[in-house]
């Protein structure tokens, strides 16, 4: 059995204490990031209206709807609300109904459960955890942006400190503008085949694209552009000589520019400008992103985003053009633990614990306890007076670093279970060392 | 129009950016105390099944049950699952399930959404945030934790800061005890009509309790001592003095001196014992508390719990007696703003905006941003190159409070827009400043 999930409902996870102390301070760690760009938390609420959430005439097999058990037998029998699949359109009708009250540029972030009703199988869920990102514009957004979003996407695993990564970008002018400079058409169908090239290979692409009416040079053009991969340097340079021939690639010119301009401060190979990205997403329409773990690329991508640009279409006639990504927390955490890249933490968080060996001490106990907590440092009192070693063994299984124990004299035995070290203090001087 | 919630679905209410920074805050502060007593943080589905959320034969009207909407034309029309309405149910049935990988005393804390499927009113959801703890033993439950849980109450909202609050406690036993001393035998209505006598007075309670076939005498000895409210030291004399009749009276006696003597070294006042606190709900069965902010007690208790002994009778056979409190967060954040008792936060994180002249100096605004950044200063660069006042414009609406302009020596000119102030200075020494 697993050590980091409980029993679960099928396809609803939940994590033993441990896990979920873990996926706290990865959600904390997350949100600290996307706070230091001034990206503001949001919330929507987990339903949205099933005429929304349904974007074509029939209803998505992937969408719970959810209706009062007291009116299944009469009054109502369709869904007007469903949980939402995602995070896009929630924001996306939240920033039309609001938009008088906002401040644009929109920067918000949201990190919330989604649903689908799908059958559940390994490392996917019916529940799991979104953390977004994105930025919309009242009017226009300008390219800069989408290097930001790249930036945070690379803060964020360097803070996680998870193993190696690597962050894609790649943009979907520049591929469209290369393919019409080769006399190519149609697009989306090119856009999907390029998108399989890691999976499929080279000469499965190829086929895949003469099948689509592609001449056998369109297709080796194709599938040479995505086979070039450069770091920001060295794809400044590319784009420099790359010939405009045509209007779209001259826009790509000059955005991939500002964008490649705007992450000339991060380290070298940080970011890896991947000409085989393609994103099957239809409506991204500049710049696509992807970030991947190092020796898990066969899990896929564990973040990933763009740019779009009519995000709110469905609410309102404003244009609002934006740039996000989308972290999946439920099954980045899932890799992590199975492939023993994140430990499971304490079951507690309690780091120090003091100890009694006689009820009418309690008191005295609790006050110790409390200066502690008024310190910083997550106290508890032993629940039950037993024999030293047996109070010991409980403070350890809870992951408790240090014991305290109060003596006669009003001072403190403290003794660290890390070094084994015991010592006899004031409750002053536990403080300020354990507040270290 | 409200300023803190947006356009609202309805009953499903959503927080405007600067009012959602604030509820951020509160729950984190919550957490923080929570972890400060070792509590730890699990978090369940948003899903229990059907047939454990239903608690009597018929399904209850709050409950929303889920479908698959593709399934609604044939497949299983019956829900298997439903939104929690509450978070003691799903605790109960994680504890059960998982009861053999947990550490007891098990000390948890859950802070998620809550949904009831009712008719949406005035300051009543139905999507809220509950934020709760619970300790639970295996077996057997020492009273201390009964002082603990309401010492955490009242820590909490110490810590919240905002405004005076009574946090009050009873015990069921004392109550039980103390009517069957007076030959008492329905405990049940009594303890009904007692707990109206905030709301209904003295004079009709007594008529109830007529009603119910109470003598006069019987009637007025409730009343009486419902009237009495003493603070922590009053109540140990109290409970010294007072007569045990029968054996849970005695019984009371004992806990009750554990639990006030766990409570003495809180401030006096700081918790009240008031005997006209009964909670309706039948499964406490010693311990009641409730917390009522000062002035606004006419909105009801906004935190409340209690001790039961029975948790997960539904779920297994072992005995999990228990206490914990509930806060509805989302409803004490509606009381608080409305009342102006807690103020709306801005609504950006931003604390500096490093401003531009000419897009050409965006990438070492980029620089300056990032340094600020790891100091842990939450930075934005300026959006859009326009006119000096527009740009300190857009940063005061943004909430940001520094400005920060690179200058071509490699310093930075920094302007407080709180006093106005405005030096040229090192970014070495803006990170150190603004690091304070």
């Amino acid at each position: 059995m697993s050590d980091y999930f409980g029993k679960m409902m099928r396809g609803f996870p939940e994590w033993l204490p441990g896990a979920k102390r873990q996926e706290r301070r990865i959600l904390d760690t997350i949100a600290g990031i996307y706070e230091s760009y001034g990206y503001t938390p949001i919330e929507t609420a987990a339903v949205e209206k099933v005429k929304s959430l349904a974007t074509t005439g029939d209803v998505s097999k992937e969408i719970f709807g959810i209706h009062r058990l007291a009116a299944e037998e009469g009054e109502q029998k369709k869904a007007e609300f469903g949980l939402h699949f995602d995070l896009t359109l929630p924001f996306a009708r939240y920033t039309a109904e609001n938009a008088g009250k906002l401040q644009f540029p929109f920067k918000r972030y949201q990190i919330q459960k989604v649903w689908r009703g799908e059958r559940p199988q390994q490392g996917r869920y019916r529940e799991f955890y979104q953390s977004d990102i994105d930025i919309v514009g009242d009017g226009a957004l300008p390219a800069h942006f989408e290097a930001e979003v790249v930036e945070v996407v690379y803060s964020i695993f360097k803070e996680l400190n998870v193993g190696d990564f690597t962050v894609r970008i790649n943009n979907r002018k520049l591929l469209e503008g290369y393919y019409r400079g080769l006399g190519i058409e149609d697009m989306g169908q090119t856009l999907i085949a390029i998108d399989k090239i890691d999976k499929e290979g080279r000469e499965r692409v190829i086929e895949m694209l003469l099948e689509n009416g592609l001449s056998q040079e369109q297709a080796e053009g194709c599938v040479d552009l995505a086979a070039k991969k450069f770091t920001i340097s060295e794809g400044l340079k590319f784009i420099g000589e790359l010939e405009a021939t045509n209007e779209i690639l001259e826009q790509a010119k000059v955005e991939l520019t500002e964008i490649f301009n705007n992450l000339s401060h991060l380290p070298e190979g940080s970011v890896i400008f991947d000409l085989s990205i393609a994103r099957g997403l239809d409506y991204y329409t500049g710049s696509v992103y992807e970030c991947t773990l190092k020796g898990l690329e066969h899990c896929g991508s564990v973040c990933s985003g763009g740019r779009y640009d009519n995000l709110a279409g469905k609410f309102t006639k404003r244009s609002l053009p934006g740039v996000g990504l989308s972290i999946g927390v439920t099954r980045l955490l899932y890799l992590l633990f199975e492939n023993d890249r994140l430990p499971i933490l304490a079951p507690t968080p309690t780091q120090a614990v003091v100890m009694l060996f006689d009820e009418s001490q309690r008191p005295r106990a609790n006050e110790v306890a409390s200066e502690l907590r008024k310190a910083g440092i997550n106290t508890e009192v032993t629940h039950q007076v037993r024999k030293f070693p047996k109070q010991i063994q409980h403070a350890e299984k809870r992951g408790a670093r240090f014991i305290i124990i109060p003596e006669e004299d009003g001072s403190c035995s403290m003794k660290d279970l890390q070094t084994g070290e015991q010592e006899s203090l004031s409750i002053g001087k536990v403080v300020s060392i354990l507040s270290e």
